[in-house]
């Protein structure tokens, strides 16, 4: 299958880019790098060495005589090069990685906010646009967020696949209805997954594109089978304030001995997937598209769900690493219930990949390797959701001796 | 009040800047006359003389002693200057009409389509991100439209006022929830007025602003008794099958000798308001603007409902004009029933002008006397919802002799 991995450059993207290589689909990449950038800006780097993207082309091409085509695009402000790169390649699948991904970014600043919402909205319409103009008729996989269904909200009821089932009182009774879950969105980074799934709905509608919607839980793990062939191929791991997410941090903090950061109680239950089972479920989404004529097709892509107290307190007896109770930055409720529906990938042959197996004694080998390129002063979080609040100071200023 | 109006020269803008200005409200404009520059890009103009803004409020300072502020600003891409503008104004009220509002012109081309997206939701973002930054303490009211809910979604059940209780199933019964009504958008301009409720949802929840969004029917009449006073105000009046809405083309249809255009069978069922409601509806909300730390306040700013059909004709039966019957190019059902709630702007004194109040031969007249002004050949819609759809041919050239 021809497909074209937008972001295939990132902490996702790049790992499906090479697992989808490895299964023989011919991939190109489409991203601007604007990862990277955003790190030159926050001064930060990711844990892991990543090469600069020719490179590790290079190097896959080396290893697995694969290659993958790449192209310098920027998704929301390129449209008659997107137009001409859809027209040119005819890909049979898209995979839409391009958006800004952290929430603590999405609410640094008002420019950060801006950015966000620009970036994200602009670059999605504008590859529904170019399916429409451009008759491609490639079907369209997207990376969504559990985060758009927010915590909590339907109470004990496990959050299904996108839509609801309500009654809606009428003047004779009731209606039933499947309705899309309604959005309750965390943070502006995920108020920008709400809005595209609205642009999904009216043009899967209108103009009766296939789209596919994935909400991911929280990502963990850094290797893939494909990344771990050789370190240039190596996959980002982020451990900063801003993009490094909460299960990969606690992993890293415990390698250094710092202290498991945890915000507010710890109560808040979330979702979570390995990135091995990421890449597996992105093929099998392409690999089974919605029908023509469908609505928006939701998966929940996601494996387990854990309270954070518990990660933290399970980390914490495995390392020996201390908690910290750090003010939580998010405006959020400090305990919630978390059940998941996943039925759909399941059925589709999904295998998780589960905590217990190990995997976390690898990442924690990942951070100690990599340890002299962290920078203890980037691990508190900064970014505060109202403003004025006050963060934690730094727990640790320099890397303490191996 | 102080109230800053964004769009204060179109079509609602205008004439709401002048009622309020005549209440005696300091009012400023803010707009980038993209209004004005879309007419020339589609090579038609108001069938009223509007005259250019800064010759309107001249008109108004000598006719009614009270001066308006204009500041030329593009929200959706000068940023800074809109902070500016808002600390040194520091405004009571905002009134943000800055969208482009055409559903026809949303769905031209690729370019309305990106143009539509990306100058609505960045201007509308863009201004909630300034009042987070400034921490301008103004209430914000923002010109929706009832098309966010959709025809026939729910059946005989009146639309509510922007939220609906749904029962969800719980694994031990059922749950009751108070949900945002579920988008049902028509066409991309509808879609972007979906994304600027979730937009204001979680601005309302994270920074506290205090909004209201006003879900507005279908425009008809031009003038104000404002806007009557000095034929320099004279309020726009678009014909045209992009920016004309529909009563108001019936109207000037039957002026001219034009056989009136219903598209499909004219089973739709759509709300209305005239022109003069408008402006009332706009004082009343800024004059009662949600309590702080409350949810978007969502009123139905609608006045009557009535099928397509039923206006054409009685239009028909007022002057004569026969009804032609032409390709529907959107995609919406044949028919559908309409009972919209509307009681909180009723409850607040809101006192409507009905269709039969004999303004209907009021607009016949302005559409008469300024005859010579339109372009027959900008009457039929060309604007089409699925690729590759034939619109009907013109049916009038020239105009007729008087």
């Amino acid at each position: 299958m021809r497909v074209l991995v937008l972001g295939g450059d990132g902490f996702c993207g790049w790992p499906t880019s090479l697992y989808l290589s490895d299964q023989g689909h011919d991939i190109t990449i489409a991203d601007n790098l604007s990862r990277r950038k955003i790190d030159v800006e926050l001064e930060v780097e990711s844990v892991t060495p990543i090469r600069p993207i020719h490179d590790r082309l290079a190097a896959w091409q080396q290893v697995s005589g694969n290659s993958i085509g790449f192209v310098n695009l920027d998704l929301a402000t390129e449209y008659d090069r997107l137009t001409d790169l859809l027209t040119d390649l005819r890909p049979d699948a898209i995979v839409h990685f391009a958006e800004q991904r952290a929430a603590p970014y999405s609410m640094r600043t008002a420019e950060t906010k801006r950015y966000t919402v620009d970036n994200n909205v602009r670059g999605t319409h504008n590859l529904l646009t170019a399916l429409v103009t451009t008759g491609v008729s490639a079907s369209l996989v997207h990376l969504g967020t559990m985060g758009v269904y927010g915590y909590g909200w339907s109470g004990s009821a496990p959050i299904p696949e996108g839509y609801l089932t309500v009654k809606v009182p009428t003047p004779d009774g009731e209606l039933e209805r499947e309705i899309l879950h309604p959005a309750n969105p965390g943070s502006v980074y995920h108020l920008t997954k709400t809005l595209d799934q609205l642009l999904f709905s009216f043009y899967a509608a209108n103009d009766r594109l296939r789209i596919t919607d994935l909400h991911q839980g929280i990502v963990w793990g850094t290797q893939t089978d494909q990344t771990a062939r050789d370190e240039r191929l190596i996959n980002r791991f982020d451990y900063d304030g801003d993009y490094g997410t909460v299960l990969n941090r606690f992993l890293m903090q415990a390698a250094i001995g710092h202290p498991l950061t945890v915000h507010g109680t710890g109560g808040q239950t979330r979702a979570f997937i390995h990135i091995r089972d990421t890449v597996r479920c992105i093929e099998i989404a392409i690999n089974n598209p919605p029908e023509a004529n469908s609505r928006v097709l939701v998966r929940n892509q996601v494996t387990e769900t854990h309270q954070l107290l518990d990660l933290a307190k399970m980390i914490g007896d495995m390392t020996g690493a201390e908690i910290a109770y750090l003010p939580n930055p998010r405006r959020e409720a400090d305990e919630n219930e978390l059940a998941v529906r996943n039925d759909q990938f399941l059925a589709l042959g999904l295998e998780p990949t589960t905590l217990s197996e190990g995997l976390l004694a690898e990442i924690t080998d990942v951070a100690r390797r990599y340890r002299h390129r962290i920078d203890p002063r980037k691990i508190i979080a900064r970014s505060v959701w109202r403003a004025g609040m006050e963060t934690s100071p730094d727990l640790m200023t320099e890397l303490p001796p191996e």
